[in-house]
């Protein structure tokens, strides 16, 4: 499309508007509750976090998941956070008990979790989690990493008392890559807004952002950065199309798309890397490859026959396992026949490749 | 267009070749030169400088010609860099015996310019400046903020010994809005290296993408954050088009263009914001307002006339002028009769509002 200026009134409408079906999307009507979209990757969302709502020497307690526990983790240490891993075997979550016993431990300024870790399609139940967290430490943030989560799995922000997800735009909201999306509540704003040091990035400051948004929501045009009118009014094409229907059926249809292909590949005879059916996400499946079939040889092939599996991410286990994303279009769109031909060409490439399904 | 994987063959080949394209964009063949493409906007270019190349403590000097300077300054302090500012009067940058005498004065870590002054349209010269640099404080990185400035105005990297360009590939570039693009010297990677407190940034971290643009540039796939296929592919094509032709051909277009204009809105009778000849810039014109007509009347009437000047930024004389982006198809296509367009809306509208021209 031909480029808008970033404070053109009709931009400045455009951009108003996508912040506001953000929140429709986080299921947040509280007005305290502040949307931020910036031209970056999901990545910068954990800058946002980490440099805003927390203060160097600060306590966080990161739940890990996989890989993008680690990162988050790094992210906040760069910041000078005081990070403290719980970690899980490969394939699990932190449990509960083990959570609440950390945090009778210490007293957190925030708790991270990856709602869906990429590396590992482990889902974090995120409702028991914030009421536990609300219980046993009610001063601690609620931040979520919802990058691979966000518009595939329910996230109620207000109902379930969260105070940040962080999210990107090119995953199950399907727009191009290139925008950091993020939600964060009226507790977690205060919690900025009474930091004793400044933000510690100016790029992600909330410091800089802040008033651009809530001028934009406004309808008013406002200048910090060069926003990216062709990637805003993408997210908000994308964002018009999720909300013509009630997110619970989107929730739904991820769900059931999911089962079925969970079945597909339990009947074949493979294992997943997230191993309790209740900690499996519903946009993605990560995939053990039988003995014997190493992931350089399958993905190729399966490139061949038009299908895009990804390799695996977690470095303890890369080569055995394969990943399968089915989120947005391919597990909404069943006429589509995006997920059968995927399954089909995975078993037939494994038995190309001498597996005995 | 359709989404490529960020780690497809197809788009890490895009990558690399709009890598090495970016080199010779800056005129680079040096090859310990670093080229950086991130998504995100142009204000980015300031963290990976600040949270790079100067350590907490150390000094930098940022050379004033505008309110871009204040933000240069701004996130070099946000990183914990000592900040000291050269101011010139408005309109004007500071002059060569001036900053011989405050590099004299202290040991700058690095020294700072805005090519081009997107709020003022004083154009500052290069080549004078990093041999004084070089030869007065042979240590200092000198680093540009070319912003408004890249693909069209001049930028010969090795041979004025630059050590830093970051810009955004929206203006002159002529891509849309959402990436930050940077090229940094083998010295200024070697300040780098060599840095004895982490970098202070993680989203912007050399030591995060550093490895990432090699690989991408030797194509082979890696990650570290997702990078936006649809404007990696933009950026590419944006690219083969300026190279195509000669860049000086480009750099003389614009300064033909630019001088026309000038001339013009000097036979109207105005002046410009940039006080002297050698020091505007060549891809736009700022231009004070006759008085007694502001900015809030006269935008809105061209606007109506189908053409978009933008209002002032600098705050101390904002609703006194106007800003005329000239860069790119505007000035490299003159068939096109965009910018008789322009002028001669600037006019008319002029005249309506009780001017005499």
């Amino acid at each position: 499309m031909y480029s808008q200026s970033h404070v053109a009134a009709d931009f400045v409408s455009t951009f108003g508007d996508t912040l506001s079906m953000t929140r429709k999307l986080f299921q947040t009507t509280d007005p305290a509750s502040q949307p931020f979209i910036i031209s970056g990757s999901g990545t910068l969302g954990w800058d946002i976090v980490a440099a805003n709502l927390v203060e160097p020497g600060e306590d966080v307690l990161v739940l890990h998941s996989g890989y993008f526990s680690d990162g988050f983790a790094d992210c906040l240490a760069t910041y000078g956070a005081k990070v403290t891993q719980l970690k899980a075997p490969i394939g699990t979550k932190p449990q509960l008990p083990d959570i609440e016993k950390a945090l009778s431990e210490k007293k957190y300024k925030a708790i991270t979790v990856t709602h869906v870790d990429t590396s590992t399609g482990v889902l974090s139940e995120l409702k028991d989690l914030s009421a536990l967290v609300h219980k046993v430490s009610p001063d601690t943030l609620i931040i979520v990493d919802g990058v691979c989560s966000v518009a595939c799995e329910e996230i109620a922000f207000d109902e379930w008392g969260l105070d940040g997800v962080v999210t990107a735009s090119q995953k199950a909201i399907g727009c191009p890559a290139g925008l950091s999306i993020s939600m964060f509540s009226g507790r977690a704003m205060k919690a900025f807004e009474s930091r004793k040091s400044p933000p510690a990035s100016y790029f992600a400051s909330m410091k800089n952002w802040g008033p651009i948004m809530k001028n934009y929501e406004a309808k008013k045009p406002s200048y910090f950065a060069t926003p990216s009118p062709q990637l805003i009014h993408a997210l908000n094409t994308a964002l018009t199309l999720i909300l013509a229907k009630p997110l619970s059926e989107r929730f739904a249809k991820h769900i059931e798309t999911s089962d079925k292909i969970k079945k597909y590949i339990s009947d074949l005879g493979l294992n997943q890397v997230a191993s309790k059916p209740e900690e499996q996400a519903h946009g993605m499946t990560a995939i053990y490859l039988p003995e014997g079939i190493k992931a350089t040889d399958i993905l190729p092939a399966l490139g061949k026959a038009g299908v895009i599996f990804a390799g695996g991410v977690h470095k303890e286990i890369a080569p055995k396992y394969i990943r399968f994303g089915h989120m947005g279009v391919s597990s909404l769109n069943p006429e589509r026949g995006d997920i059968e031909k995927a399954l089909q060409a995975l078993k037939s490439n494994l038995v190309a490749l001498g597996y005995k399904a």
